[in-house]
C-alpha cells in the first residue's frame, strides 16, 4: 500500500469527484461523474473514478458526502441526494480492501483549509460554507469534530432568532434562514413587497442570490441592507459558536461567501466584538477569513481523513 | 507517587475545597476554607487544602476554578473571583512537583458526570450549569473541550435571540439574560410593573430566582409563564448547541436547575424535537436530565483531569 498518497472522494448533488492527493495537499490525478440518482448507479460512479486516479493501486480512501453520514460510514440522508441509508463506507472498504472513512462535505472542507488551506497553522478551527444552505466543518485540536451519532457542525442550524423566519429544515430563526444565497434572495423579495423603498431589483423576474450581491455591488441600498444584515445573522452565529468552540481562526467558504464577503466580514467582526465573552481577560477575537482552497476543498479534505497530520502545526 | 488517586481541588467564589478521590470517583477525604481575595493569601489556602488532603504524599492534582482559565494553567478572570492572571497551574506544580491541570469549574463538573455521574456511558456529554449565571462543560469523545485559548463552553454566552434582553456579558440576547436565576427574577420583575396580572408575586420585596420557583411550585401562573419562557430559552441553546457538538446526552446542573427542572425539562425537549436537524435521518434526539454528583461534582470532575478514563464507556 503508498502509504504517502490519499485518494480523495466528494459526492455532491451534481457530480462525484475523485482525486489523488500527495502528502502536500497537491491533486495528481483527478476524475469526475455526473452523480446518479439510483444508489447502485452511484456506486458504481464513485468505484469508477476510485479506480480512474488510483490505477490498480490499493490506496486508504476519504470520503466527503453533502448530508449526514453516521460514524460507521453510513450516509442516511442529504437535501440534495436522492439515495437513503447507502453504507458507502462499508461496501468501498471491501470492495478495495483500502482503509476508507467517509465524513460530512462540509467537515472534510474543514479538514482541508486546516491543514492545506486558510486555517494553515491552526489547531482549532470554524469553518461556515455558505451556498444555498449554511453548512460547516469543525477541528478541535487537529481532528475533526463528528459527534456522537456523525451529526456535528451543522452550523446552519443555530438559532439567532427564536421565533424569527421560517428555515427550510423547519425550526424558526435559524442562521440558514438569514445568511444563505436562498435566504438572502428571500428577504430581499419580502422587503421589495413590503416596502417602498427604490430598488435596481424591481421588476427584476427572478430576485436570486447572485442578483441580490450584484446589485448591492451596484450601490443597491436595499439589496446593501439584506447582506449586512444577512452578515449580522452570521456574525451572532459565529459568536455563539466561538464562545463554545473556541477557534483559533473562523473560515468562510462557497459561493455566497465570495460574493458577499465585502458585507459579510465585517459585520462578522462587529458582532465578534461585542459578543464573544472574556473581553476583560483580553481573550483573543480569532481573525474571519476566505477558505482558498476553492474547488480542491472537497477532494483534498476527503484525502486528509485517512492519514495522520502530514504537516507541522503552530498553536497560535 | 501513588498513581490510583488523585486530588481535586475546587476554587469557588466562596470556598476553596479539595478532596482526595480514588479510581471509583469516591471522595476519602476533604478539606475546605473560604476563599480569599488577595492572590498569596488564595495560593496558601489552595496549598493548605491540598496539603491535608495529600498527608504528604505526591499525588496528581486536578483543579477547577470558576472562570477564565488559559491552556498554560494560568487562571485569567472570573466574575466572583477577585484575584486577575494567577498562574494557580504552574505555582502548584512547583510546589508540590505533582502533575497538575488546571480547567474551568463547570467543564470540570462535565467531567465528573461523564466519568461518575449521570453521564456514565456517555462519549460526547453536553452540560449546563444553571445558577446565578449560565456556564457549561463539553466532553467530546471522553475528552474535555477547553478550545485553542481554553475559553471553550461558555454556553451562558449563546445568543437566543438577537438584540433581545441585555445580558451582565454586555451583549443582547444571550440565553444567561433568559434563564439564569437572576434572569428569572428579573424577568418576573418586569412583568410585575408591565403588565397587571394577578400574582403572589405582587408587594414582595425582593423578587428572587427561588421566590420565583416557589411561587411557580406554589401555582402563581405569572411565576409559570417566567419559567417556561426560561426553559423555552435554555432549549433554544441547547438545541443550537446540539446541532454543533451531537451530544449523546445533555444534563442541567445547579441550583436553577433542580428548582426549575418541572418546567424547564419539558421545555428543553420541545424545542429539541423540532429545532434538531436530521428528524428525516431519523436522529436520535439525546434524553434530558438532572445532573446527580451534586456537591461533589466540583472536586471529583477535577480529580478526572489528572488521570485517564478509569471506567469502560459504551458508546450509545
Amino acid at each position: 500500500m503508498s502509504s504517502s498518497l490519499a485518494v480523495g472522494v466528494d459526492i455532491g448533488g451534481t457530480q462525484v469527484r475523485a482525486a489523488l492527493v500527495d502528502t502536500d495537499g497537491q491533486v495528481l490525478a483527478r476524475a469526475d461523474r455526473s452523480t446518479p440518482g439510483e444508489a447502485s448507479a452511484l456506486l458504481a460512479a464513485v468505484a469508477g473514478t476510485v479506480d480512474e486516479v488510483s490505477s490498480g493501486r490499493t490506496i486508504p480512501i476519504g470520503v466527503g458526502i453533502a448530508g449526514l453520514v453516521d460514524a460507521d460510514g453510513v450516509f442516511h440522508y442529504g437535501p440534495n441526494l436522492a439515495v437513503r441509508d447507502l453504507p458507502i463506507g462499508p461496501w468501498l472498504a471491501q470492495r478495495t480492501s483500502a482503509p476508507v472513512a467517509v465524513a460530512n462535505d462540509a467537515s472534510v472542507a474543514a479538514l482541508g483549509e486546516q491543514r492545506f488551506g486558510a486555517g494553515q497553522g491552526h489547531r482549532h478551527v470554524l469553518l461556515v460554507t455558505l451556498g444555498t444552505g449554511v453548512g460547516g466543518g469543525v477541528v478541535i485540536d487537529g481532528q475533526l469534530l463528528t459527534g456522537a451519532h456523525g451529526f456535528a457542525a451543522e452550523l446552519g442550524h443555530v438559532v439567532v432568532r427564536d421565533a424569527g423566519r421560517r428555515c427550510p429544515c423547519g425550526a424558526d430563526g435559524c442562521v440558514e434562514a438569514y445568511a444563505s444565497g436562498t435566504a438572502i434572495a428571500a428577504v430581499a423579495g419580502d422587503r421589495l413587497a413590503a416596502t417602498e423603498q427604490d430598488s435596481s431589483l424591481r421588476g427584476v423576474p427572478a430576485v436570486t442570490g447572485p442578483v441580490v450581491t450584484a446589485a448591492a455591488a451596484d450601490g443597491d441600498a436595499l439589496a446593501i441592507d439584506v447582506l449586512r444584515d444577512g452578515g449580522r445573522a452570521l456574525g451572532v452565529m459565529i459568536a455563539s459558536v466561538t464562545n463554545v468552540l473556541d477557534p483559533s481562526v473562523i473560515l468562510l467558504a462557497g459561493g455566497v461567501a465570495a460574493a458577499a464577503a465585502r458585507w459579510y466580514l465585517p459585520a462578522v467582526d462587529e458582532v465578534l466584538a461585542t459578543n464573544l465573552l472574556g473581553a476583560a481577560a483580553r481573550r483573543p477575537i480569532p481573525p474571519v477569513r476566505l477558505a482558498d482552497l476553492g474547488e480542491h476543498a472537497g477532494v483534498v479534505g476527503a484525502a486528509c481523513l485517512v492519514r495522520p497530520e502530514t504537516i507541522d502545526l503552530e498553536v497560535p
